[in-house]
C-alpha cells in the first residue's frame, strides 16, 4: 500500500509500505480521509520525541472496513486504544490510561496511509448521508467537546446563559466553539489574530469571530468559560484576564509548557483552570453523533487534498498559506 | 477603647481609638480573640495597597455581643460582608461578590481591638464548651474547608479513598488538612520545610507530616488532591508534579502572582487547578459546626498572646520564632 511516511526532520515521503496485518482483536480499515493535526506538524518538525522517524503519522481518520463480517461498513476511527483494565479506564477516563496507545505513535502506525488496523470497539458507524471527510472531524472536534463537558461540570451558572470565549481559530478552537453551540451555549466569541483565517471563519454559523484588537474583543472579567485552543503563554494570559470571577479556563493547547497565567487573579477571583487531553470514548461517540445529525453545522470549513500531495500540504500549513482550519488528506488507493 | 493600629510600614501601635458605632443593621461585639493572618503580616510590611495606614488590622475574631436583644451571646465572626443582591451572592458565592467588604480593610476597621461592629447575619453562636480562642479559628480553617469542598466537586474518585497532599504547615495548610480529615479523607500528608514547625505539627491528629527531602515525600503523580496553602512558584511546581492524572490542585496561597505550574503536564494529564478565595457563608457555618462538635480536633496548635503585645508577636512571626501555626491575640479590656 501507499503511505505518507515521516522519514526525518521536515521530510515526508509518499512511498510503498507493507499492508498492515490485523491482530486477533483488530480489523482492517481502508482509509478514505485523514486530517492533519498540529501534533503531526510538531512531529514533522522533529519536536516530538514520542514520534521518531520513520513513522506514518495521522490519527484523524475515517474509512471503510475491509473483510470480515463488517466488510463495507463506513466508520470513523477513535485512535486512542486504552487498556480497559485500569482504574481510569474503569471510571470512563480512558484518555488518561497510562497504557493508552494512539495510532501514529509507536507501536502503532498512523492513518496517512491506504490502510490502518484498529480494534472494532474504536470504530463508529457513519451513516450514508455523512461524507467520510466530515466523519474524520470527529477526532479533532471531540477534543473541544470533551473540554466543554469538563468546563460545564465546574460552572455554577446555566450553560444557556453563559458567556463564552474561544481563543484560536484552528480546528481545535473551531471544534470547541461548535461544541459549545451544540451543547447549548448561545454567546460564543472566537478570537483569532490572523485576518485571512478570520475571514474564512466568518461564514461558520454558531459563533462570532473577532481579532485581538477589534472592538468586539471580550472585556476583562467577562467570560464564564474561556477555552484556550492554542496554549501559549500569551493566550493563557488572555484567558486568565477574560475569565470572570468564578469562571473556568479550559486549556486544550500544548503550545508552551509553562507561563502566562495570572495566578494571583485566578486565586482572588476563584477561577478554575482545567487541563484537558483528547476525549473519552463517550465524548468521541457524542461528537460523532452530533456530526451525523447536523448539530455541529455544515462542516464546510475543511480543505481536502490528495494524500500523495501531503508533503506540500504540510509545507503550506507551516507557511501560513492555508486559511482553512483543517486539511484532510484523501488516499487515492492506486487510482 | 484600645486597638492595635497599623500606623506605617512595620509599625503597630497599641493605642486609644474611638468606640465603633454600630450602623442600623449592625451590632457591637466585644472582641475576645483575634488571630494574626498572613495577610495582616503582608499589610504590616506595607505590601497591601488595599490596607493603607492608619488602619486596625485583624479579621479572624470571636467575642461577645454587647447590648440589644442578643447581649452576652458568644459568637464567632464571619468577616466578609457581601451585598446580598448580585448574581454571585444569589448563587451562594458571596466570597466573589464584587461589592464585598472585609473587616480590616477600609471602610471597615479590623478586630485587633476591644470592639468591632458587624451585621448579625455574620455572627454564629458559639456553644459554652468551645473556647472563643478556638472559635476564632473558624475563619482561617474555613478557607481550607471551602477549598476541599471545591476540590471534591471535581474529583471523580471517592473522597474516602483519595490520596491527598497539603503543602505548607501554616494555619491555612493545617486547616486544609484538618478539613480533609473532617470531610472524610483518610490519607493526608502535609509537607512543611521548617523542621521546628514540623515537630510542632507532629502531635496534631489526622494527618502525616513530612519535609521535602524526607522519604515520606509524596511521589510524582501520586495525589488525587494537592492543596497549596502557600502559593509560591516553587510550591506550585511541586503541586503540579505531585498531582496524579485526572487529579486536582486546590490553590489557596497568594505568595507569588505567577509561575511554577507545569502546564504541559497538567494538560496531558488532565489536572485541574482551582484558585480559591476565602469561603462562602455556608463554608463558614460548616467549619464553625465542625469546630464545635470536635471534628476538627483539639485545636491546641495555637499560641495566645495579649493584644497589647501584638507588635512583638508580629516581629516574632516574621523572624520565624513562632512554631505555632497560629497566634491569637486577646484584648485585655482595661483589665
Amino acid at each position: 500500500m501507499k503511505a505518507l511516511v515521516y522519514t526525518g526532520v521536515k521530510e515526508l515521503s509518499y512511498m510503498d509500505r507493507p499492508m498492515p496485518q490485523p491482530q486477533d482483536d483488530e480489523v482492517l480499515v481502508r482509509v478514505m480521509a485523514s486530517g492533519i493535526c498540529g501534533s503531526d506538524m510538531h512531529a514533522y518538525l522533529g519536536h516530538d520525541a514520542r514520534r521518531p522517524a520513520p513513522l506514518t503519522l495521522g490519527h484523524e481518520a475515517a474509512g471503510v472496513v475491509v473483510g470480515g463480517p463488517d466488510d463495507g461498513r463506513r466508520v470513523t476511527i477513535n485512535p486512542l486504544v486504552a487498556c480497559q483494565a485500569c482504574g481510569l479506564c474503569d471510571t470512563g477516563r480512558e484518555n488518561l490510561c497510562a497504557r493508552r496507545q494512539i495510532i501514529s505513535m509507536p507501536p502503532r502506525q498512523g492513518a496517512f496511509a491506504d490502510y490502518v488496523t484498529m480494534p472494532p470497539r474504536n470504530l463508529i458507524t457513519v451513516p450514508d448521508h455523512t461524507p467520510l471527510t466530515h466523519a474524520a472531524l470527529a477526532e479533532p472536534i471531540a477534543c473541544g467537546w470533551h473540554g466543554v463537558r469538563l468546563g460545564r461540570g465546574v460552572l455554577t451558572c446555566d450553560l444557556s446563559s453563559a458567556r463564552t470565549v474561544v481563543i484560536g481559530g484552528g480546528a481545535i478552537g473551531v471544534g470547541a466553539a461548535l461544541s459549545l453551540a451544540a451543547q447549548g451555549v448561545g454567546d460564543i466569541t472566537l478570537i483569532e489574530p490572523n485576518e485571512t483565517r478570520r475571514a474564512h471563519l466568518a461564514d461558520i454559523a454558531g459563533f462570532e469571530v473577532c481579532g485581538p484588537d477589534e472592538p468586539a474583543m471580550p472585556a476583562e472579567g467577562s467570560a464564564d468559560i474561556v477555552i484556550d485552543g492554542v496554549g501559549f503563554a500569551t493566550t493563557r494570559a488572555s484567558a486568565s484576564t477574560i475569565a470572570r470571577a468564578g469562571g473556568v479556563i479550559v486549556h486544550i493547547g500544548l503550545g508552551e509548557a509553562t507561563g502566562g497565567l495570572d495566578i494571583r487573579r485566578m486565586t482572588l477571583q476563584e477561577i478554575t483552570f482545567i487541563g484537558t487531553y483528547t476525549y473519552t470514548a463517550r465524548d468521541f461517540a457524542e461528537t460523532a453523533a452530533a456530526i451525523f445529525d447536523g448539530r455541529l453545522g455544515k462542516l464546510d470549513w475543511i480543505e481536502t487534498r490528495p494524500l500523495s500531495k501531503g508533503h506540500r500540504a504540510f509545507k503550506d500549513i507551516r507557511a501560513g498559506h492555508v486559511p482553512a482550519p483543517k486539511v484532510i488528506l484523501t488516499p487515492e488507493h492506486d487510482a
